[in-house]
């Protein structure tokens, strides 16, 4: 499920380009067609921002599972949007090594697959290289840069996309990242601690995309946070810089925790589910112990929580969630770092969370017996 | 789902039976052959103690569906039991008229059936007859003698017990039966208030019991507790009686509310569902939902509930719920009546019952797609 929270987006592509003209060494590549994106975890995500970039020049190498790696090789990737059919080179391998020229690698996989992601691509990185998240959850570049042991960036993915069959992806709507304003510093992720990140002076987004300012440098080698606008700018994706990516991450997290398992129990729609008695109160029940758990951990979720609850059922009413479309195909959900995450950190902090452990229990037995 | 607390049973029969030998018309019936029984509901609990009944040369009466009755007209009741498979001659019809002889009055029918079947019923019960709710859920009692205008005593039923097909009923184990000591008076179903309910003095369960002293009389005419406990004595169903008969109950509510819609959703059986992670601290948190209403409403408890809810896990590890099955089978369930019970009077009395909102709400779900 993509978040419906509503944003302005700032994707002033031009401006974060040419404010990086004398910047690391990932500007030139970005300013240049050379710079090569991997992306890793060819689904529907994946492959949506692998194949907008790859459609615009940019270098793409997308790693995945045989079946879809096999079906870009032989035909290309193809993307069906609202406005466009297309089949498009992208680059495709099955192996980890692949990523191996990369300035920029942005991680698709879903949260269960994060850690032997990240022990297969940790031999592979160019020391440059920048590591995004455009995963569900809020700890996925936590626990990916524990694994990498260097700075993962988390991206608020906002996009309703589904893989159509082997190597083709279909776009429903949105597609806008936020990702932090100052990734490549130690505060980017706010969510972990990094032994090998190192501190320094945060770029906010204003001087980030103030072009006639000299950006402030990232601390370490590689791509700034205007690099990758400019970049996915020329896809035409919107990305917005944000002092608070893990408040965003939270706000979905919200949704998720509160459509998510129900939709999937139910095998429901979310327009339809949300009409059943008792259910849209469930819903915000939910997300009540939520925002408890949050409140405790310090984080500020940003926007009108209740109005990007109840506008789900309004504005995705056909929707399943990806937990229901997950249990359909037997495969293993992500509801571990969804409802589970909230489970988890509750019983740490001492927070009551029974609905989220009850949501979070029966998907777990549902997912159990549909991998039977 | 039948409750799994143990209780010492008395079911002295002779000693009722003896007890009453100057009293109301129903007495007089008890002590010899020709008091008729009607059976309101054929189903698992219907067919088994109206069997018992038959089985012992009780007249008994089954009202129920063509399905049902059909099989029972044509080859007898089979009741298969540990012990014995026999088939039992008993009087079946479809008609509610067939009613109108009866002293006791077994409703057996499902909760949400209750009214329907009072309606029914109410032109056809003899101006003495005792009616028993034999019933799921707390307020069955209460609302039927809503319908019928006259005094209608809830029975706490401990049975596990299942239709084998039609005309076929399979008892698994138990059968005992718990009454209010006061039947026929108006405060022994202590669930509701009656218009038409006499106040009579209350017969304890002490006195009924006691064969050396006169019984206190019933307030109206009919059988009293320990008619019934000796009517049941010949069929070899021991039947307590009790001044707590709504705490008995809600003690079997309890353990409703923290499995029945569980074993639903999953479509498990106690012990598989109770063994995956946070379900049994989900049902334990469902149950602490349970205690609170109860608490708001005055309901004193017997027994040791926590020892009570993580037994039926251990007792009945095979068994899923009767909720799962009728989703199974495409049947309305009595959710509404377990789950849903709890939350209306949660939601009435202002205490908190998110858990089993949603568990209600899940089961409505389910049960809506089912039928569908």
């Amino acid at each position: 499920m993509t978040g419906a929270a509503g944003r302005a987006t700032r994707a002033d592509g031009d401006v974060g380009a040419s404010a990086r003209a004398t910047a690391a060494p990932g500007a030139d590549a970005a300013a240049g067609a050379a710079m090569r994106v991997a992306i890793v975890g060819a689904g529907a995500v994946g492959c949506y921002y692998g194949g907008m970039l790859a459609r615009a020049g940019v270098p793409v190498t997308l790693v995945g599972r045989p079946q879809h790696v096999q079906a870009i090789q032989r035909d290309g990737l193809r993307i069906t949007t609202a406005s466009f059919d297309e089949q498009v080179r992208v680059q495709a391998s099955t192996d980890p090594a692949a990523v191996a020229g990369a300035a920029l690698v942005l991680v698709c996989v879903k949260s269960p697959d994060t850690e032997v992601t990240g022990r297969e691509l940790a031999p592979h990185l160019a020391p440059g290289a920048r590591v995004l998240s455009l995963q569900n959850g809020v700890d996925n570049a936590a626990r990916l840069q524990a694994v990498l042991g260097r700075p993962v960036a988390p991206a608020v993915v906002y996009v309703a996309s589904e893989m159509g069959g082997a190597g083709h992806v279909r776009h429903m709507g949105r597609g806008e990242l936020v990702i932090p304003s100052d990734i490549g510093t130690a505060s980017s992720t706010r969510v972990a601690e990094s032994a090998d990140g190192a501190i320094g002076a945060p770029a906010n987004a204003a001087a980030a995309l103030d072009a006639t300012r000299a950006p402030v440098p990232p601390a370490d080698a590689g791509l700034a946070s205007a690099d990758v606008v400019a970049l996915f700018a020329r896809a035409g994706v919107p990305v917005e810089l944000s002092d608070n990516v893990l408040g965003a991450l939270w706000g979905k997290l919200l949704l998720n925790c509160g459509y998510n398992a129900i939709s999937a129990i139910t095998d429901l729609p979310y327009g339809r589910m949300a009409a059943l008695p008792g259910v849209a109160r469930t819903v915000h029940e939910a997300v009540v112990e939520c925002l408890a758990v949050a409140a405790a951990m310090g984080v500020d979720i940003p926007g009108d929580v209740w109005a990007a609850v109840d506008r789900i059922a309004v504005s995705m009413p056909g929707q399943v969630s990806s937990t229901c479309q997950d249990l359909r195909r037997g495969k293993p959900t992500e509801i571990d770092h969804l409802n589970g995450y909230v489970v988890r950190e509750g019983d740490r902090l001492g927070i009551p969370v029974p609905l989220n452990r009850a949501l979070h229990a029966l998907v777990k037995a549902l997912e159990a017996k549909a991998a039977a």
